[in-house]
């Protein structure tokens, strides 16, 4: 059950996680400078969670629970503006986000680990 | 088999897809703006091939086959580096998308539908 939307809800093109619960993938995107913080997973609850509380919350993989980030550091995302993509399965959420998004304290889940880099000609 | 260095490979935490395939998760940014392009699947190949021909190549979960961006459209995303996240499950690969990042023609996939705007105060 879920109290989600149903015009949203028929949009959506979810893939079932291991145990078998519908997700969509869900990039967080600092609203202003651009960067890309951390990719979660949302399914029609936390959808519904973000885009009525204003503040992201996402479905924990692992911990098999809703997970309103920055409820355990205080690193809130305030959401800004929630979009669809044209497949129905990727949301990009564009939010202020309060301190660090990675638990490993850097700004974004994204900063520490650099596969490669082309540089300009 | 892929020919993925072995030290990148070690890192990848996948997920399998309904196929069994073990996949990451690859957000296209643009380079420059910020602009949040895709998201696409990669396999450990395809990373490889990203990597290496500085073309971002996914794998297509419909089509279960390999998927050189641009090789249809001439939409091609050049890529200016490729980095992991803290869980080795996604990458965040920074390129320079070619025309439209959409095949609906839209310059991203999350142009078309909008959610939730939550205007400043």
């Amino acid at each position: 059950m879920t109290s989600l939307d149903p015009a949203v809800a028929a949009r959506l093109k979810r893939t079932p996680d291991a145990s078998g619960r519908g997700l969509v993938a869900a990039i967080a995107q600092q609203h202003d400078t651009g960067e890309v913080l951390m990719l979660g997973w949302m399914d029609d609850e936390a959808l519904h969670r973000t885009l009525t509380s204003g503040l992201a919350t996402y479905w924990s993989r692992s911990r098999q629970e809703y997970w309103v980030k920055g409820d355990t550091s205080g690193h809130y995302q305030h959401v800004k503006e929630v979009r669809l993509d044209c497949d129905g399965d990727t949301l990009l959420v564009r939010v202020d986000q309060v301190g660090a998004a990675c638990h490993t304290g850097e700004r974004t889940c994204f900063d520490a680990d650099l596969l490669r880099e082309v540089s300009d000609d």
